[in-house]
């Protein structure tokens, strides 16, 4: 057993034990929880003490008497049908509907939950609300709605009949949606909500201050202010059932007060509107293409959050302690990938690591001292419950989240939630014991430095570095249908032996793509933020993309690259990518798929026997006057491109098809001047992805030749290698046995056995 | 073996086994085929004379001397990219491309086949002719290209570096594209190519009228004129690799000629661009929104074509013959399904029967005296060669065909192709005998009169009436990915016991839903003239349905039904249909699945021991922050929804869910006030899945009380009821024996066992 670098959550009257999990686990620090508390004799231990503070929450002796400073937010109604007026039903004609008039009744707290949510009326609805047509988009005038504020309900009148109706309307947030969640998951009774306060209020920001001030003063022995966050709580609203109805780890929706928004317009010269927070109901998710009020709003949170933030740093400084950053909750506006991140001083950033790629969010912010990962399970009664084995889930966090600390290494490690739940699972408790010293172990061996990458890689989509790693992703760590196809090939990408950055298309248009950079992967879902939409009918984008592959560039298009309808094309650089997708305006024109190509170095690790193909190449079959490469072609190789993108065919026959299934290409190779275009429809995380990832980045960069050096025969096996502190690795991202050979330059193959999640050390 | 109603074709030097195949079959009427005559002897078997006259093809004395009066086709150009000029490549910066000037050649003949087209330099190109920025979109200004006619190529100078160019020209058609077809099918060496004539020049015309008057003089013979076809052939062109390149069986591309396009603006006020033909590469493909200038063209071409078809078929009966039109070649221009084409004078339609859609597609035209359907397969080596078993084809084609002609008859029956190869395929002959006698006794058994429908369904989409059970075509009877899923629908409508017509947008804008109806189907792709696309923006055709279901109506929504990105919807309709797609635009918002419903009306035809529901309901199972029902929901109940619609979701937890996997929706149905919306993914057709729409259709028309009686028990069976003759008869939609029993109103249920393909007859 080593010592350090290790994290540990305590509870109330569960000393003893805390310090035996202390001494296993070799914690070296010692954290509270939400909701639990330090005991005297666990701060006694000797170990640096963490404790969680809460700037915006938990101060319900101040919010309940100031209820009309919490943080606010805009909220969509559901939609409302205008009917007949009943009392002219029976006159109208069933032909000419056009045109008739009605009134509509719109109870718009109907879906949203009243214990978290409450109008708020002391602004003027009239100023600060929006009744929509969602039939026609028309803002309705104020003239012709009014609110009946005995039963939350706005009545529209004149309506067109079987027009929709929605309101948007203002919202106080009485309880926060945090500690509302744990509240419920945990079925909290005892618990008073804790009302949230908006630190955009004078007096409120007085308050938060000062609190602040009298707890440091008050907890001399805390060494670690570890801010569980700052203000603002990303978006995050449950339903009348009570269960999440809108979520997004981004959503900086829960921002607003009638205050921010009269600033907002003194400062930027207009006025925000509703329907700017809710967006049709979208509510700015980053998947929608960014607008300049959206945009401008960010700003301006960012402004007053980082302004607060850097006080509150001073102020723990002042008091001799270290202040570190909880990356979630309220962490909206303190944008750590947006430069200035790096003035507010803060020491530390600690995350939840869900995976490789939430690994990756945390320890490449730049500008603090140290990162730290909170790893999973969090020692909550959903998972820590009898008849589950919470340590399957601790060993795949670790799997997927070692590829990615290799790479990009975070400092420190810990766990969360109640200790006590954690000590009833000695298997648990073992495969804790064993993750921390093998984090101790490798941190030693790589001198807490990332491996070398052997190509540099740079995503490119609308929000680039702003959202490093935050790509693709609703909620952290969470998969939808419609994002693990595209974030598989983050969570690739966060262990793999290329270096990774994020660029937007910005960025391209103003200064091209720099030098180093061997391979541009761009795509997502047409008409959102990460394909990029209209921004590809700018021809500077287009061309500089052009250039730079037809001059020995590569780029990997995903899914729906460069998508948008125009001239003819969907793709706009299918002749880049090889690859268009026939959304039914170019149907009369014929595609012709050529036969697959097999034995390629990209799909060289499919082993000859599982390819399904009886003799040589696969031969094309006829589906009405297209010729399409036959259907069973891609499962037989064994990979999983996630959901079907419909409809995408070669754009000629010299394009190279590596996998084509039901008339769609998921795989091919395209020469394009002296460069390569690569699609590939999607691709969902694992090892044999991952590894199918890894070929077609060293092909589309033309490095072939270095592919072999320090690779694993065994595509469940990566390795990693250290120049300046001597050391290789081979690591098992699976939970069985694997034996790999990796090719040493200079020497032969070294042969490597592995237990299941086993890593392997070697000196070169 | 009866005898009548059935058309033989004829083959040279091959009277005795005509002879003997025409009592076989008992032929009535005796046809040549293209590239065949009648011997003598044939035509002395005292069978009424069928003979194909080719109005625009097959006459190069003329057309060899006038090569400038050939219907002309616009063509776009393959895209070539503008690289940089070699010339200053070295001095330019690779990070600033932008403005960058260049020069690029566009050999625009390069993809296309040159026996079949042929630049048009008569009419100036300046005028004519048009090159494009194709990432632009700008339309280049003569000023910056010219023509290079020795090289068939276009020069642009100044040219934007990274740029992609086209040119669309003008071509003249040297070859008939259905001569050409047959010839290369066939490989026919000894073949003249057949150049086919503009009938809008002055003197062709002259030519057609007086060659035709001559033919009709010399051919006293002669019963029937099969006019195949008349003067402009469908969107048919072949690429330099000699195979089709470009298909639209409704496609008016190859109507074209600078005359007409002078004589357009004259009429219409304004000019045609080169662009309105080849929209950006779609050719004005029926699946397009249709524009403007389109329609205006159909329009022109229509009238054309009717003046002169009209002036044929009256030197027809001037010469004491019937004039039968075929549909298909060269029919464009004729529409039947459009207001006026009663007042032509035909005598008859006959056309191709691929299916049950095709055969309606003849059998439906009304304004002439009958219809003969041509069935498949065609006598052609692509299909009678050795080792193949035609009857295979014959039987399949028949039992869809025979669905179809029980709701809307046909009046006679042919085949086409060389005889002599069918006569060495004896099952095949043993097949065409029962068929023949089949279609005669059904001809009796029914008087030639359709079953009754038990509702009254409307198919609704841009093209309505028009476009006639010719909606979701690009190429006659051929599926493609993009269109299987709906044609499907028509297919199964086709033999079903519903009547059908089919309605556009604006007749339900203008003049609403008619009483009569009982369900509206609609959709298709998003973006597609079938599904609509913006056309959903307008109030009017959105409150018009809406307050149709909801006083009572009921709304089918296919595929992507009403789909325009508009105010937070994707399907505009997702209130009716209970069923929207997530097109990434509001992955914020939770979306929860209902569990499904099981024991529903509408699959009733489930058995219970293939649902593999353990007990009860389907759970829901978690997907990030969304419930779905379970992946295995769907293929369990046995129907083939198709290509998959990816992100469909229920808009709230009061739709009835039917079918769903992998967190889509397939089948769901929706109270909506007094009415019911479906929504149905896609449906290819089979005899399952003919059922399954035929209960949905009873179901959302609330008929379901009305569904027993003369159902089948066995859903690969169907029932017609003839009440005018007595008769009603069963049959067998499949090639194994089937047996059913069907409730017969007042009587017990009749048990029935057919043989393959069988069919059974029983008074009433």
């Amino acid at each position: 057993m080593s010592y350090g670098l290790f994290t540990l959550p305590a509870e109330e009257n569960f000393a003893a034990k805390t310090r035996e999990l202390a001494q296993l686990w070799g914690a070296d620090a010692i954290r509270n929880s939400d909701g639990t508390h330090l005991d005297e004799e666990v701060k006694a231990l000797g170990k640096k003490i963490y404790s969680a503070y809460f700037p915006a929450r938990g101060h319900n002796e101040w919010a309940r008497l100031h209820m009309d400073e919490t943080p606010m937010v805009y909220l969509l109604s559901q939609r409302v049908l205008a009917e007949d007026d009943p009392t002219t039903n029976g006159n109208q004609s069933d032909t000419s509907p056009n045109g008739a008039k009605t009134r509509v009744e719109i109870p718009f707290m109907k879906t949203f939950f009243e214990e978290q949510l409450q109008p708020y009326y002391d602004a003027d609805p009239a100023r600060y609300w929006e009744v929509t047509d969602r039939t026609t988009g028309e803002t309705i005038p104020t003239e012709r709605w009014h609110v009946d504020r005995e039963r939350d309900t706005v009545i529209v009148e004149p309506a067109e009949c079987f027009h929709e109706y929605t309101v948007t309307f203002l919202a106080s947030i009485i309880w926060d949606p945090v500690e509302m969640y744990n509240h419920i998951t945990n079925n909290w009774s005892d618990h008073e909500h804790a009302v949230p306060l908006d630190v955009y209020q004078p007096d409120t920001r007085d308050f938060i201050m000062h609190a602040y001030q009298e707890w440091l003063d008050a907890n001399p022995e805390v060494d670690v202010v570890r801010l569980t966050t700052f203000f603002y709580q990303f978006t995050l609203i449950f339903s009348a059932q009570r269960r999440e109805k809108i979520v997004d780890w981004f959503g900086c929706a829960c921002t607003v007060s009638p205050s921010a928004l009269d600033g907002f317009e003194r400062e930027y010269g207009y006025r925000m509107r509703p329907e700017d927070f809710v967006s049709e109901g979208g509510y700015n998710s980053t998947f929608r293409q960014p607008t300049r009020p959206q945009l401008d709003w960010l700003g301006f949170v960012m402004h007053t959050v980082r302004a607060n933030v850097k006080r509150m740093v001073s102020m723990t400084h002042e008091a001799g302690k270290e202040a570190m950053m909880f990356l979630g909750d309220q962490w909206i506006g303190t944008e750590p990938y947006v430069d200035g991140f790096e003035d507010l001083g803060l020491d530390a950033v600690v995350g939840s690591v869900g995976d490789g790629t939430t690994l990756r969010m945390i320890s490449d912010i730049k500008g603090v001292r140290y990162t730290e990962g909170r790893f999973l399970p969090y020692f909550f009664p959903d998972t820590f419950h009898e008849g589950n084995d919470p340590s399957i889930e601790a060993w795949s966090n670790w799997r997927k989240a070692r590829r990615a600390i290799l790479r990009s290494p975070i400092s420190r490690m810990g766990y969360g939630g109640y200790l006590s739940l954690a000590a009833k699972f000695p298997k648990f408790v073992d495969a804790v014991t064993e993750i921390a010293d093998e984090f101790r172990d490798l941190t030693a061996k790589t001198g807490g430095e990332g491996a070398q990458g052997s190509l540099n890689i740079a995503v490119l989509n609308t929000w680039g570095r702003m959202r490093s790693w935050m790509a693709y992703t609703v909620a952290h760590a969470k998969p939808y249908p419609q994002t693990y196809s595209y974030y598989g090939v983050l969570e690739s990408l966060s262990g793999m032996r290329v270096n990774v950055r994020f660029i937007s298309f910005d960025d391209v248009t103003s200064r091209g793509i720099d030098d180093e950079i061997d391979v541009v992967v761009t795509g997502g879902a047409a008409g959102t933020s990460f394909s990029g939409g209209e921004v590809w009918k700018d021809p500077a984008l287009v061309s500089t993309l052009r250039r730079w592959v037809r001059n020995g560039g590569a780029l990997v298009g995903l899914g729906e690259p460069s998508a948008v309808n125009w001239q003819g094309r969907f793709f706009q650089l299918a002749d880049v990518f090889g690859v268009d997708r026939e959304i039914s305006q170019t149907l009369s024109v014929d595609k012709y798929f050529p036969a697959l190509t097999r034995g390629h170095f990209i799909t060289a690790d499919v082993p000859a026997n599982e390819t399904n193909a009886e003799d040589g190449d696969i031969e094309p079959e006829d589906f009405g006057g297209t010729v399409y490469a036959t259907p069973r072609a891609m499962s037989d190789i064994g990979y999983d491109f996630g959901e079907p993108i419909t409809g995408t065919y070669p754009i000629d026959g010299n394009v190279t098809l590596l996998s084509a299934a039901e008339g769609r290409v998921q795989l091919a190779t395209n020469r394009y001047g002296s460069g390569v275009g690569v699609y590939l429809s999607g691709l969902p995380y694992s090892g044999r992805n991952a590894r199918l990832l890894e070929r077609i980045l060293f092909y589309a960069a033309r490095r072939e030749d270095e592919y072999e050096a320090y690779s694993s025969t065994n595509p469940q096996c990566e390795t990693a290698v250290f120049p300046k502190t001597g050391w290789m690795c081979v690591i098992n991202n699976t939970n069985q046995p694997q034996s790999t050979d990796v090719k040493v330059p200079g020497q032969g193959p070294v042969h490597v056995d592995l237990g299941t999640s086993g890593i392997f050390w070697r000196k070169i």
